[in-house]
């Protein structure tokens, strides 16, 4: 069996869909701001749904919008091999994240075809909805409702920043009935893979096209509300102040602190904590911050370690609550379990990547995926291609059409070999 | 001579300022938004000139809406004796703010009219543009227009959020003709003093009932620029990091240092530093910060030991640029000079309060008004009442009915001594 990847078909896809987007060009590279449900993300699934539909492949779509693209197997009973990733974008970011997955996988599917492989398994493609946080401030919406991780009701509830509930929102967009439906049935998939680029350095830096995920670290969200006192910037002085974004300003470096400290008692790099936003009210120049809201992802291929970096934080901003008079209420958004890849799912991808003469490294990924989910209900593993100096979530986000091709081959191959089981 | 205040008269009437404004009522106190030349603003003027009309005040109005009600003295061709300051006020603001100034002294100078008081010079009242920068950017436009200190033509370009100019915002008021009539020319006053309340909490912490403002201080504005490296959450390490925010929070606590150093090397409580905006790109929960935008409001009563403070800071960020790897754009949004109160106007207060009985607070004025551009025109002072916790720019901004009538009694007293000079 001789399997050719469009790479024509492939590039310019990838291209195409980075056209849905309504974000200024960049000088720095491809900008792409689609955020779920807006009627860009709406567009682009349509387009995409056109292309499955004319590679001949089967259409479902369930009740938060995951998309299911089937190529029915010999033994369609069977359980399925599963592909796919994310085409949703956060604000201002690049053409490569989640896309080489979605792409990528329906390329493999239809190289599979058109090099008259016949699958025994079914093989699917799976869009899934809103794996970034944007709009509901939860990440990998679609795949913890798959995985029966986030209760129906409770993602219902979730509100944009317009107090549109996900509810409201996903019926405006065309996908109506209960959530309830949309968790898998027990061994729907016999195996998942999941091509993505890698959205780190080491790839490149150690110069190996492709990597082997063997394990998800496991990401944990905290919101903080720090409240102090405003006042008149002018008036309100120095010895009266209880000023929330200098406090916050503590607390942004305590977390970078006990996140380096982590690494360097473990002599590892597994432990990443960011404060990617800081809200300050009222935020006007000429008043003192009365309250400001910090959101803070950390992650761990250790989820005790991880705790143990919250619980230095914690210490901290005791005695910073204490010093400044300021209260801090700490919630909890989000703490999942890490994932580990399945290993003979990893033996099937060390496989293909030999039949391609690839030497791949096995790696964490330190990014999550809706792969950390699918995990609880399927044997899992990811692909990891190169990208250049690590970037991504930019418009400098940059993978060579070389390695997306040999990731695709790779996918395909391992399909093929999954398919065949 | 025996001046009465009417104190059912003023306090009526701050109440009815109060009620024009388009704010929800607020269950804190009083909320007020006047913002400039809007209806609320146009409303409020014309009943104050009504006000004004009915005490015999002749009435002149500028080319940007200063007002001026004018009780002709015996020598008319003296330079007058003013008094006043604004209505405007920011959203969701008090009551007592600026209007404490307008409506005492119109009560001052009625008060003394009904008394058969005679004034040597001409007494007037001012009621100033847009103190608040709330709809153009800029505070106290019409006192800098007065003073020379802003250029017509740089005054009438400037933009509200709807990219109106302020030509074109004020001819729709009403205030017509080149802004190049508005400054005032030399010696038009003799003497200003403004009635405020304090903004701050010192005079309720003494227990005292009215305070001399020696100084103001001067103010300045900056804008800082962080570029780090932003990226993914996940995926960028923490020792590959160049998180924009994190520098941030270094530059937000080094500025509150320099300037509680500076505070406790003088022995002083007259160094304020605020930065009241933290802006950070791309602002995802799941993205490292790649840049960061921070506004700095400092003011001093010195203006060398406000500039050694940023000194201070600048060390700090050159330092901190070459440790992070970031690049930090510094930019001057304004610098002001203070203003020094005229030593003859403060003994004619202290004389006024010393025939109420009243012993004064010397004291500087960390907000600023627009008293601090008339000291450019003219010999200034003002008086200031308690406002209750030192709070101003909020509904719960209080100040009781016995100090504003104290207050406008001092302020009566000492008009008509300045005016019989």
């Amino acid at each position: 069996m001789q399997i050719q990847i469009d790479e024509a078909r492939l590039i310019g896809e990838l291209k195409t869909l980075a056209g849905f987007t309504n974000v200024e060009p960049s000088t720095e590279g491809t900008a792409v701001t689609r955020v779920v449900f807006t009627e860009d993300d709406l567009r682009a699934r349509a387009w995409l749904k056109q292309r499955a539909a004319d590679a001949g492949f089967a259409i479902r779509e369930d009740a938060v919008g995951n998309s299911f693209f089937r190529w029915t197997g010999l033994e369609p009973q069977l359980p399925a091999v599963g592909t796919g990733s994310h085409i949703d974008a956060i604000p201002h970011a690049g053409m490569y994240d989640g896309t080489v997955g979605v792409l990528g996988g329906l390329e493999a599917m239809r190289a599979l075809k058109e090099s008259g492989f016949q699958p025994r398994r079914s093989i699917e493609l799976l869009l899934f909805t809103s794996e970034e946080p944007t709009r509901f401030g939860i990440g990998c919406l679609g795949s913890r409702l798959l995985s029966g991780t986030l209760a129906p009701e409770h993602a219902d509830a979730l509100t944009d920043s317009n107090d549109e509930t996900l509810a409201h929102v996903r019926a405006a967009a065309g996908f109506s009935g209960t959530l309830a439906t949309v968790p898998l049935p027990a061994n729907f998939y016999h195996a998942w893979v999941e091509l993505h680029i890698e959205q780190g350095p080491l790839l490149e830096r150690e110069g190996l096209p492709l990597g082997i995920v063997t394990s998800i670290a496991a990401p944990a969200g905290y919101r903080f509300t720090i409240t102090g006192f405003g006042g008149h910037a002018g008036a309100l002085l120095m010895p009266d102040r209880k000023d929330a974004l200098c406090a916050a300003a503590e607390m942004i470096l305590s977390i970078e602190r006990h996140a380096l400290a982590a690494n360097a008692a473990a002599g590892s790099i597994d432990t990443v904590a960011t404060v990617g936003t800081c809200d300050v009210h009222p935020g006007a120049v000429n008043s003192v911050p009365s309250r400001v809201v910090l959101q803070l992802d950390i992650r761990d291929t250790d989820p005790n370690r991880r705790e143990s970096v919250m619980q230095a934080v914690r210490r901290d901003y005791e005695e910073l609550r204490q010093r400044r008079g300021v209260t801090i209420i700490e919630e909890l958004v989000n703490a999942d379990a890490p994932a580990q890849s399945s290993a003979q799912i990893i033996n099937v991808l060390e496989r293909a990547c030999a039949e391609h003469g690839i030497t791949p490294k096995k790696m964490v990924s330190r990014a999550y995926h809706d792969s950390l989910f699918m995990a609880r209900v399927a044997p899992i593993a990811m692909l990891f291609i190169p990208c250049r100096n690590g970037v991504s979530h930019r418009p400098d986000e940059f993978s060579t059409d070389a390695d997306i091709v040999r990731g695709t081959g790779v996918l395909a191959a391992a399909l093929a070999h999954l398919a065949s089981e």
